[in-house]
């Protein structure tokens, strides 16, 4: 049984207030694929590049545990490309460039070894080509959770909002929630996306945190309070890739267990935004993910007595 | 024992998107003292104002169990009076009116019978007019609160940052303590905060939570995600009300001990902006603010086993 990450692949440019980057590995499958690693083994990757793509990148998710027989590499094609540029506060950018490339015709292919599909992870794609995924899997996986942002609510909402009666966790950011919803409070707008079809609702909140939403609970985990954020790019793939990665390691898909995997979501997050781009997310060691979950642990617990 | 409550008792004048109140009782030491009321019964208030002051309004203070004998009443003079309205997001507002009134010669008067006084709370007030009431206190409080804001720090920093040397715990909110400490990460501005005098630092962040620092540890609490904010206005002052009726109560000032105090002002906020003005700080029962505290509990609580 096994983690089918579903995604970009890409190279980014990006520029922060400390600094800039060349085009370095990005993409939300990439970074969904690295975090989850930290949690569980048995990582299939569908996606697609370009014949510039390095070989060094695929073996080095490889060395990540991820299967990239689902990778498609097209000759005489360029991979996805995106530059960006963060004001001074880091949570607004501009785009500066964004070539589709081989993302134009990207036609996803499930290989047959993939078809023991336990947990699935839509990263942020056309909600066309995220349908075409779910139409290949000959059995319905145990959690299906998927990534769209506020472009797809733009240009493509009927789609997105057949794809939404399909899976069972959302995740979107609190920006993306209003615009869905159409209601400003995030309570309200959180029970009118669970009407639309997730059973649970994840809300990032960047810097603020995420909630936990289903019909009849809620649950709140923080960011971690950092010295510096130094590039959020990936910040919200990584926090899905931790908390997918932990779900399928534990196999559990209880409120309960989705807490827990909310805090490894955010530990992984924590550390992507400590560098630029994936460079903080490659060989983190058990110790240094412990340590950074424990640090959460001591952010947010208390024990109440009444007076 | 008691706690000591300094502050403004005044008129406030309130237009949110939900509509608008004419003037109504206000004032951070109102919902400082009405916020406490719920955790402690001693409280002492010192604060001045006009002979429009209804004599009901004193009345229903003291049903919550604060002492007005500090109430300094003005005859021929006129309530200090701030109308204010605030924008779609609630978070940002603009002043339409402040009239001073008796503010503008406000001299605190520390009555005898509340020397006493083991927890001090001064509420936002001109940094000289707090410090007048440190210098009549014969022996210094066990804890003292200091509230503050950017208006005092653009036109009185050097009498502030004197004060901020005499205190035990500031509270703020997020962009105060960028502007305090010309820091945009509020990692770096707590720390350089910090070295300025206060041993505690607590950055109020509105609807995204506060967070206690010290020099080593840092604890964070959301705020509670509500159907609608109606009216934010007293919710830093019920935070802070809260926050020392509760330490008030259990006389513990230990880091642990404050992050369960953060818990229950934020609860005390909570029930604040859930209406206009103190409205909803009026005849709260022991049960409601229970059941509050609760579901902060049921918000943030969670039990990690390392995969």
């Amino acid at each position: 049984m096994s983690l089918l990450v579903v995604g970009t692949v890409a190279f980014d440019a990006i520029e922060t207030p400390f600094g800039k980057t060349d085009k370095i590995l990005g993409g939300a499958a990439t970074y969904i694929s690295l975090a989850a690693s930290y949690f569980t083994k048995n990582i299939n990757l569908v996606s697609v590049v370009g014949e510039d793509f390095p070989a060094a990148n695929i073996e080095m998710l490889q060395k990540h545990n991820v299967n990239t027989d689902g990778l498609q590499v097209l000759k005489g094609q360029k991979t996805f490309f995106w530059a960006g540029k963060y004001h001074n506060d880091m949570n607004t950018r501009d785009t500066i460039t964004t070539e589709l490339n081989v993302l134009e015709t990207f036609n996803p292919v499930v290989p047959e070894a993939y078809q023991d599909c336990e947990f699935l992870m839509l990263g942020n794609l056309m909600p066309k080509v995220q349908q075409q995924v779910l139409s290949q899997l000959k059995s319905r996986p145990k959690l299906i959770v998927l990534d769209t942002m506020n472009f797809w609510m733009d240009i493509a909402m009927p789609e997105l909002m057949e794809t939404l009666k399909q899976i069972d966790v959302l995740t979107i950011n609190d920006s993306e929630a209003r615009q869905l919803s159409g209601e400003y409070s995030l309570v309200k707008a959180a029970q009118k996306i669970l009407a639309m079809g997730p059973k649970y609702l994840i809300i990032k909140k960047g810097e603020h945190g995420a909630l936990l939403f289903n019909k009849e609970q809620v649950f709140f985990a923080p960011a971690l309070p950092l010295e510096d954020v130094f590039d959020p790019t990936g910040a919200g793939d990584s926090f899905a890739g931790g908390f997918i990665g932990y779900i399928a390691a534990t196999k559990d898909i209880s409120f309960e267990n989705m807490k827990r995997a909310i805090i490894f979501g955010s530990a992984t997050a924590s550390f992507c935004v400590e560098k630029f781009g994936t460079e903080n997310l490659v060989g983190l060691t058990q110790e240094e993910v412990d340590a950074r979950v424990q640090e959460f642990v001591d952010l947010v617990q208390f024990d109440i007595a009444l007076v």
